[in-house]
């Protein structure tokens, strides 16, 4: 199951919405993602009518099937389960992790959001799978990222769960990506690195090289 | 089971979120409303965190229970799930009817927006168990409910659908609800009309008995 060996997946994290890039769809830009390397995708679409996310979401669901690559939604536990997601990320304002595991069962992964040493406490205490730590550096995608909190809070979550997986998420792309991994995360979630350039496939490959050096 | 008796249920409707009113708590305007002769209420809250929905709601949920009075969740299906509520009352973009009726299974109601005929079509399509037909007045209470469209819907809804069950919603108080009734609805759906009133107990009993002037 993915959700024992999360950790495997979260190398190159691709977070994306439905809205595609310059003239490209959304599952254009994923399915370049994902010949590029791209090791888990999350939809986060927080817009559009959710008959078109689960219309669009399956395509988006099967895609990541084909590759082997595990597919989550964000926030939503109604649309993981109408989609049979592979899990769900939630923030802190979402359903509660403990809450999300009755609902999805023991084999979904949930990831959960911190961006502070409090809010890493809280995920931990509910059970995440993996943490999203950020926003690690400034970001213009989430208008509520808040402020850039730097790669410190993934040094002492680290120190603190030895043992947990996490990716930084935040401003991420492969020219400032070594920090967070040098920091102690498992990989980069990334959004604009990804979905706003011309070459969805090359950026993920360049991230996922910068990522794991040793592997194509 | 409510659901094959949600005609039954929806003649005062209560919709309602967890901000209170006047230093009276949403369960207090709950326990007073249904005093008052409530016959189903809805939690619509679109801004408080999960967390807080789930530990306020549940209490809501157990009040409904000892009235006997169904209790449905807004657009969350997750949520309706984790509390285990009778239902969901679904807008036309949140999750298709169709997709809550898998994951919420034969027992649970599942309400509909609609605001237009082809609302209403692609309602009954999604299966829904009533359909809330509105802005039939101006409302205050929820700011995307578009121009008031008076009654003429609900007649032609019953003319098209004459075994659907269905409430009036909008702006609607004991001194405007007999034209919806007479225009086909078993019942009206409100908010302001009880939960911004001093005596919420008083106001769901003057609406009852206008819309059930037969029963106290």
């Amino acid at each position: 199951m993915f959700r024992s060996d999360v950790r495997q997946y979260l190398s190159v994290y691709l977070v994306m919405d439905l809205s595609g890039h310059e003239g490209k769809s959304a599952l254009e830009i994923a399915r370049a993602a994902l010949d590029g390397g791209v090791t888990m995708i999350q939809l986060r679409e927080k817009k559009a009518p959710l008959s078109r996310v689960i219309e669009e979401g399956r395509a988006l669901r099967e895609l990541c099937r084909k590759y082997g690559v595990p597919f989550l939604v964000n926030d939503r536990v109604d649309v993981a389960l109408a989609l049979n997601a592979d899990g769900v990320h939630v923030g802190q304002d979402d359903l509660p992790g403990s809450e999300a595991r009755k609902l999805l069962g023991v084999d979904k992964i949930i990831g959960i959001s911190a961006g502070t040493m409090a809010e890493a406490e809280w995920a931990m205490a509910q059970g995440a799978d993996y943490l999203g730590v950020g926003a690690v550096y400034s970001t213009l995608t989430k208008g509520d990222a808040g402020a850039p909190i730097g790669t410190g809070l993934i040094s002492e979550i680290k120190q603190r769960w030895p043992h947990i997986s996490m990716v930084g998420i935040g401003g991420i792309d492969a020219s400032n990506a070594s920090p967070v991994i040098q920091a102690g995360a498992d990989g980069v979630a990334v959004v604009s690195a990804i979905v706003r350039q011309s070459d969805p496939c090359l950026a993920a490959r360049q991230l996922k090289q910068e990522i794991c050096p040793g592997r194509s």
